[in-house]
């Protein structure tokens, strides 16, 4: 049975003060929660419809359709809500290559990135503090498992880009074309904000742009989704020689 | 003033069936609204809650804050909602680069597509009959005007792949790497379903297959999210010597 209390915890989750408090996320349905229990990731609590996750022993409290539609996030909940601690970043690896997000604000966009990290074989993705929470429940619906597999970290972007000597570069709607810039095997390539791109601030520490070859002569089309780009320099990034 | 009836009118626009009784769908928010009074669209009518369109003449009727909200498809309406006629699709280019949709059915993967396709250059997008509706509010709204830049075609892709003798590829989790299949001027690329892929009886007829290479050993990542597939191939299609 689930209490009142711990159906008001796992509510209380959707908000990133109160996962930051108790350091820990929700996740829902049954692939995901089964791909995450099999993870890395410390599983806390299985709130589930059916006895498949009887066997987890302690962790797991069998409840009722009713108390499902209570603590889900979805508009058709899938039998499994459960809660897993956040886990400690590790070092960050800068000798790897490595995606940077800048004020990305969309949950949907950030989960759709970090399952492309995921893809691609990039083990860390270090995101602005402004940058949309990666435990919120929308993103990690959207990352399908791959939340998983990534080493998400968030700081200081100034900080970082003016203190260490990195290879850094801007993705941007006026820049070198991808084809032809000398992507390196440490390369950080930094993604801004869906409507308003790289934040001035960083602009001004950050020398070098790329951007994707725009092939229409109609100028009407301003930018293509941050996603999308991701996709697409990751797919340049890692058809390059130097490989990973 | 908007009347009782009309209120009901464009609200019933959000089903594809009255859109094709009527010929017409809506568009909302001043950005998207105001670039494709400027295509070659044909615009219906106009409903504002601002008097800046007021120089459209006839077509243009002044709304209150109230009936925004009664015959707005969004969480915050932005002062206009706009009826546009659906054009008839030109005759499709064989000799052109084609993107082909199999039973894509998320309205913003949609979207985003169509926005691709413009942003390289594609001028025909076909779709099976099964794809969701390109009229549908959603996917407007998330083609961000491409819309009326792309030239989209619903047809039957078994008569359509089984009849006529085209250049076609289904990109698919087995296949071919995309860096290395030869890719043709007249190169037709069929994606499919998010969860299913390409439907089996299409798989009969198309031989061939190409993949987006994954760089990750571990297997766990089953499949990236289609518009991103569709960006990566774009890219690649685009940035070889045969160019557009």
């Amino acid at each position: 049975m689930i209490t009142k209390n711990e159906i008001k915890f796992v509510r209380s989750l959707r908000i990133k003060k109160n996962r930051i408090n108790s350091d820990q996320f929700i996740v829902e349905g049954e692939k995901i929660v089964d791909e995450l229990i099999n993870s890395s990731l410390e599983l806390v609590r299985v709130y589930s419809t059916s006895s498949k996750h009887e066997s987890l022993g302690e962790v797991y409290t069998k409840i009722l359709k009713t108390n499902l539609l209570q603590i889900s996030n979805l508009t058709t909940p899938n039998k499994v809500v459960a809660i897993f601690s956040i886990p400690k970043p590790d070092k960050i690896d800068f000798t790897s290559k490595i995606i940077a997000l800048d004020n990305i604000s969309d949950p949907g966009n950030l989960g759709t990135i970090i399952r492309l990290c995921d893809w691609f074989g990039i083990k860390d993705l270090i995101c602005n503090t402004e940058t949309v929470d990666c435990y919120n429940p929308k993103v990690v619906q959207a990352s399908m498992g791959s939340i998983s597999r990534v080493n998400i970290t968030y700081l200081d972007f100034k900080e970082l880009f003016s203190e260490k000597k990195l290879n850094v570069v801007a993705a941007d709607l006026k820049g070198e074309s991808i084809n032809k810039f000398p992507f390196t095997k440490n390369q950080i390539v930094v993604f801004g904000n869906e409507s308003l791109g790289i934040s001035p601030e960083i602009k001004k520490i950050i020398k070098n742009r790329v951007t994707i070859p725009r092939y229409n002569s109609n100028y009407d089309i301003e930018s293509i989704n941050v996603a999308n780009s991701v996709a697409i320099i990751l797919a340049e990034l890692k058809n390059r020689p130097t490989g990973m």
